[in-house]
């Protein structure tokens, strides 16, 4: 019997692309097979050079490869080549910002965090010569996302910072661009060979059984997941009732809040915040600002403000209005996949339903000859005395896809109790004037739940930096880690102290 | 129904004491309300220089209460008051020692961790403004260890680095020692009222089934755990299985092989390394040194050498001899509890029944009237070809109590052999001159699965300090963290970027 074939899905029909299978479905002995190649090249991995010089030759073959891998992302994502292009030249940024790291991995402020310290035989209790250094974990797990093909993907963050910690990887391909996966995993495996690592430090599986298979192998030593909040859980569960339990590193999506206040749609505040105008202006432009953060790429990224906090009255009507005309501007569009457009028209539908419910602007299918499964854009409004009752919890939840929800509250009380009841979130973005004297307890409040907290702006960009964190309290992340920036790194590494041992002997 | 009481116990004698019972049993409305108290605490503990008081104030009064704790801890677990001097020292030392990581948390390598990037929108992605620091995870829960009543109990180190990181802890008292538990955990409410902080800010709950509770409670955030392999997993699954999954950093136990080579006995190598000698004289001071190492607390401890590679042939065997002659000299002693007696008993006795092990020096009951409890250690050894059989895996995994075994390896890939079958470790040990062309080679073989590798020197010392790690692959640890010295407030702590936000708002 072979194995079963895997096809490449044209989102914008539903329909199987021309060409025929492009990969196979990965049975339990090829996943067994990719992680023992990978824990063969671990040795290989422990010369820091090297591991630089990969990120930095994947870095370069893929921004080579380039118009054929964009090619082959929008005809399984239609996310479109602008956004793709921009896509790759953030992943191919992000490689070479971990080359980089690599480095200067063992000066101060580097990723092996080396403490030192001198014997000291009169403390209490007796301290000995102690050098402390990171290592490698081990092979890591990579669960590509849905949502980008690049930057969360084959050569995406996880992979990124696992390699530069010196860890193999074994890449999960996310079902809604194997073509796309596999070029880029054959552009990869050009750049390990010119580097002359083991073939085996960069594999690629596919297949649905492939994931649990992968998390549940015993030389599998870190997980590092970008998905949804049922798949992600249920991974997770499988990594930690391991005989040994590993890190599972998820990131399960989150619905972003949004707190208006009053003051930043009247412009009452004296020094307004950064993308914060005064007045009528400011309220439109904020408006223009949600939509274009809201409907970016479809609304599928994880990082959509997904629940707006604005004030009841006048000025959040107007608000409202400019959202809503707004909205009626984004044209249609194509979402990741036919499960994907059914979960949001679904979704948006039965929210719409709910007592007490307005739709701002209808989602709804939006069909043409060539595009037959486009969307357009929704947004829904609702009293906060409305959304906080039992019966309103999926209003306060995330809704994937180009949707958002105007909560409207009464009084910051109600505001207040609305935030309460979320759970953890990747960000939490306060509008209103700097001079605002409520500001400090706001912003604490969002730090509460949110692992990252804007002053302004909108939540959609994430910048590959060193202070970056991407990630939150549960179930934004199911760990304190962050999967973006610098110290993404520090989930694929483990401390270890040297007592005693002569400085000639000493790992660097 | 009244609730169930909780009496100590009299190691010496497995009877309880008298004076009537130490505390209650917590029951589920008793686990909330010390859970919740603590949670109406967090505010409080924002601001860093109340939190280094509370440190200074409790290292001060426990110092002060010295005697008296002392005792009780004495009459306890029989652990001697020279010893628990020396711990409570140890206590009081780390308390001061946390409160001055507080005082430079913000300054660059402290623990707040700040990273900066200022805003470049040439990147690609764009860089905004961005400031990360960290923030308290919230209640921890401590699980007290039966073996050190101080240090890694009420006042110990789960709790002075949640405290320095700003999060309430909730202990689990360990019924080892619920007398100690709760005369420290009065002196540590009043150095709580000193400083004017919430009296919930520490509580302690006692009861088996306070322990799965506790770690249930919605509002709990982390656990420190430091305990035995059975009782740890069970605690790790219950908080992997919750709703919201916590953070769960237990420390379960460890075998903690050390690798001696001809060379460390013979003195063929021309450097010999720290606390190795040379020749005849280098065996017989390795001998004693193992023997102080492995009987040391009773060989309570976390860290015993468990398993000592020792070569075949007539330098072994004088090692060996050594070994017999200084386990002779160890006084009988008592363990901490009656099932811990019978557990090491039992396990001994098992061990020596295997094929092919002699014993070296019998572990056994040596009872007297005043302590008819009282034991005495116990060596064995075993031929390594032996040793790899699965029928003997016991050999290899810890057995809690003052005993070791000699595992006799013909060959280098004897030796190797076992390492790879050990599971993951706190410590490894190396005793070979620092000449020993496969110094470098040994050394990372040991690292590879474990969190401290020390070069000569024996690891029952666990010293608090900048560059300690006690921790290890699993099931050494549940996770990569350590449980002492600087870093292991990390554990108890969440990275939150803040993004655009005006340098007067911004947390620090």
């Amino acid at each position: 019997m072979g194995a079963e074939s895997v096809w490449s899905v044209d989102p914008r029909t539903g329909e199987p692309r021309g060409g025929g299978p492009v990969a196979e479905v990965s049975g339990p002995a090829a996943v067994d097979a990719a992680v023992r190649a990978a824990h063969a090249a671990l040795p290989a991995l422990a010369e820091r050079a090297r591991r630089a010089a990969l990120l930095r030759a994947a870095a370069e073959r893929l921004h080579a490869a380039g118009p054929e891998l964009i090619a082959a992302a929008d005809a399984e994502t239609a996310l479109g080549t602008a956004r793709l292009t921009g896509e790759l030249a953030r992943t191919v940024f992000q490689l070479r910002y971990f080359a980089d790291l690599v480095d200067h991995a063992a000066e101060p402020g580097g990723f092996l965090d080396v403490r030192r310290d001198s014997a000291d035989p009169g403390l209490t209790p007796p301290r000995p010569d102690l050098y402390r250094v990171k290592l490698p974990l081990g092979v890591v797990g990579v669960f590509a996302a849905s949502n980008f093909p690049f930057a969360f993907s084959v050569p995406g963050g996880d992979t990124a910072s696992a390699l530069a910690a010196g860890c193999p990887v074994v890449v999960k391909a996310h079902p809604d661009h194997p073509e796309t996966s596999e070029r880029v995993a054959a552009v990869l495996r050009e750049a390990v060979r010119e580097v002359g690592l083991p073939e085996g430090t960069i594999g690629l599986v596919h297949g649905f059984e492939a994931g649990p298979g992968l998390v549940r192998h015993p030389l599998l030593a870190g997980v590092g997941f970008t998905g949804s909040a049922r798949g992600g859980r249920a991974l997770f569960d499988v990594a930690a009732a391991r005989p040994r339990p590993i890190p599972f590193h998820g990131e399960l999506g989150s619905v972003n809040p949004v707190l208006v206040t009053e003051a930043a749609l009247t412009g009452t505040g004296a020094d307004p915040g950064p993308g914060t105008g005064t007045g009528t202006g400011a309220a439109e432009e904020l408006a223009r600002g949600l939509v274009g953060s809201f409907t970016l790429g479809m609304g599928q990224f994880c990082t959509k403000p997904g629940l707006v906090l604005v004030p009841a009255g006048a000025a959040g009507d107007a608000f409202e209005k400019a959202v809503a005309d707004a909205a009626a501007q984004v044209p249609a569009g194509v979402l990741l996949d036919a499960r994907m457009r059914e979960a949001f028209l679904d979704g948006f539908a039965r929210r719409a339903g709910l007592g007490d419910v307005q739709t701002v602007a209808p989602a709804g299918s939006v069909p043409t000859p060539e595009t037959p499964l486009a969307v357009r854009a929704g947004v829904l409004s609702v009293p906060a005395a409305s959304a906080l009752r039992g019966s309103h919890e999926a209003l306060l939840e995330e809704c994937f896809g180009p949707a958002t929800v105007l909560v409207r509250y009464a009084d910051p009380a109600e505001a207040e109790a609305i935030l309460a009841r979320l759970d953890g979130c990747l960000t939490a973005t306060l509008h209103t004037p700097a001079a605002d004297p409520d500001a400090p307890a706001l912003l604490a409040a969002l730090a509460r739940f949110a692992g990252r907290v804007l002053f302004g702006g909108w939540p959609t960009g994430v910048a590959v930096a060193d202070a970056m964190h991407h990630g939150g309290p549960y179930p934004a992340s199911t760990s304190a880690a962050t999967s973006v920036g610098a110290t993404s790194v520090e989930r694929w590494l483990r401390p270890v102290s040297f007592q005693t041992v002569p400085e000639a002997l000493l790992p660097r």
